[in-house]
């Protein structure tokens, strides 16, 4: 096992319910901004329920964050956020508006360009405004970690930062608040988790039994659990399995003292930047072929994979790791996502875009082992066509 | 799934050489007690380790925190801090040395009588001092949470309180300083692991699937690992694999949204105050029985564990069961930790006075569906003679 260094202090409030508690954990002086994406919120009742719960507060709202949230819009927030002395942001609703939020509340106390914090990475952030998120799609995992992930338009650039600033002080998790997302969310939020736990686990051993074993957990809860979200889709079991899930596919526990891996959703920005696919379609698309093309490297944890989350362990061991990769595969597929290229209506003209746009990045020596150059992208992009 | 309120602020750094690190997580300026026990820290290297790490601050020290902390010794340590304006506490050792300085940090800043703290649980502590956790063995979790279990020598009762206020600052796990350990306490440190997953996972289903494979994952490791690491005391993995194990089974994780026993740990207790067995060793003698006496109330639960943990699919439900326990029992002796009152010498005496004592501190009606009663315990203890 590798040395870490864990911390994790986003406080989960999770239930029925639980949108009522948030108006306790925000200072009641407070001049919040409320932000969200396209109104969705308005349809559930979620938005009703945070500004009940928020009756007592200044609140001041910012809507529009849009999926794959772009500096351009964040930027007008933060403009208000300084207009407007906002000490208290408030993220409700998917992954877009919390990762939209952290860069609102690393911006603005950013003394310099805001863009910055994105090309350097989050190391330059030494100050946030506090936020909390009342999440209502699970995918991302962003509501438990200091992670997100913001696209310029205007040079089609899709870039991530991670600081400890950016932390949520609380994030809210009302699985009900879910039994009315479209099956397109659904599935994407499911692969997407599915995709983050695989980043984290499925490279080479390093002796890190329990990690190992929480990863798995994930999985097969997701394997199990997923479909009956789409079958199912107001059992309220199946939705909290999911949405805690997400969040513990990526808060940072089971990515502690391992080799993280990371090429597929590198190669999945690019798609969704040039080609506006959602992100989980992107995954769905790679991670099968990136794990065809580097069989040999994953070679002992893709047996592992095999035996203990597809119950695949007799037989020739070439023929139970394709067995393993095909049923990532149709999983995608059942949770309704599809997974080549040609689904989507790119070709090999898309092949040559994406390689490129790689290379413009830097994003030429990729995976666990750095071992993904711009050829094995290439690779793992014609086997996905 | 119930719901819940899940939060950890606890830093953890892992690995071989991370006590260099706690020179930066503390506040120059700081006035820092260093608190420990009996001197094992002395011959291991640890003592000189954090004393070099610390060499800028001013440090003072109160040793002789004993297993099983008593009040009467952390009293003297709370009237240290306020002579000495104490403003920083550093643990430096195993779960004992952490209970106890947890106790001190909260009695440090409460007006009052301190035994109220445990008297009336943690919920009347306001504040605490800041402290970290330097471990040296993995068993109770306490690096990673709110919780501390103490002993008042005066009058043999063991108390504990939890509180948000006593969360660890940070708690540095160097795997390698648990080489030197005596087999004794690294036999109970995997018991006593063991058995805080069982009391959050052994009681009946709420469709918490992630939950149940974490609590699951932990099991099958300690079941992997726990036995290497007496047989190769100084493999750096399995050593890793235990405490990571160890501080995963009370940080909280396991026990969100899910019903929790506790009556083995509450037996335990009474136990150790009235004859001083090791925390471990009552929990190895009370968990088996309480399993065979709650078979029906745990029955499915007790069928997964079956399946899922020791394998056991097949043939009769009710001998399936009982395999499963006896493999625990198994398991436990193979920790050098024996299983039964006989074997330290109690008999149907001890058997009373366990039932008095329970009696006495209001424990009659515990574990999760607080149907252990007095009458229940008793049937518990004589299955264990």
């Amino acid at each position: 096992m590798f040395n870490f260094d864990f911390y994790n202090p986003t406080q989960i409030l999770f239930g029925q319910g639980q949108i009522a508690a948030i108006a306790g954990l925000i200072p009641p002086q407070a001049r919040v901004l409320m932000t969200y994406g396209g109104g969705s919120i308005k349809q559930n009742g979620v938005y009703d329920e945070v500004r009940a719960a928020l009756a007592g507060h200044t609140v001041l709202e910012f809507a529009g964050i849009e999926p794959n949230p772009s500096y351009e819009t964040l930027m007008q927030a933060v403009a208000m956020v300084k207009s407007e002395r906002i000490d208290f942001l408030l993220a409700v609703g998917g992954g877009s508006v919390v990762d939209g939020t952290k860069f609102i509340a690393a911006a603005a106390l950013h003394e310099g360009v805001a863009w910055d914090i994105l090309a350097k990475g989050g190391k330059i952030v030494e100050a946030a405004l506090p936020f909390g998120t009342v999440l209502t799609l699970p995918a991302t995992g962003s509501e438990m970690n200091g992670s997100a992930v913001i696209t310029r338009k205007a040079t089609q650039e899709k870039r991530s930062f991670m600081s400890r600033k950016v932390y949520p002080k609380f994030s809210v998790l009302d699985p009900s608040k879910t039994f009315t997302l479209p099956l397109r969310q659904v599935g994407n939020g499911v692969v997407d988790a599915f995709a983050h736990v695989m980043e984290q686990y499925l490279t080479y051993p390093v002796n890190a039994s329990v990690q190992d074993r929480f990863a798995e957990g994930i999985l097969l809860t997701l394997i199990e659990e997923g479909p009956k979200a789409l079958s199912h889709p107001d059992d309220y079991d199946v939705r909290a399995n999911v949405m805690w899930s997400a969040t513990l596919a990526l808060n940072g526990l089971i990515g502690v003292g391992v080799p993280q891996d990371w090429s597929t959703h590198a190669i999945g920005h690019e798609l969704t930047a040039l080609y506006e696919l959602d992100h989980a379609q992107t995954l769905a698309i790679i991670l099968p072929s990136m794990l065809r093309v580097r069989k040999q490297a994953k070679r002992a944890k893709l047996l592992q994979y095999a035996a203990r989350v597809w119950g695949l362990d007799g037989g020739d061991e070439d023929g139970r790791i394709e067995a393993a990769i095909a049923r990532t595969e149709f999983f995608f597929r059942h949770m309704g996502v599809k997974t080549r290229l040609a689904d989507y209506g790119l070709n090999h003209a898309s092949v040559d875009a994406v390689v490129s746009a790689l290379e413009a990045h830097g994003m030429t020596a990729l995976g666990e082992q750095r071992e993904v150059t711009p050829a094995v992208s290439r690779k793992v992009l014609e086997l996905s066509l």
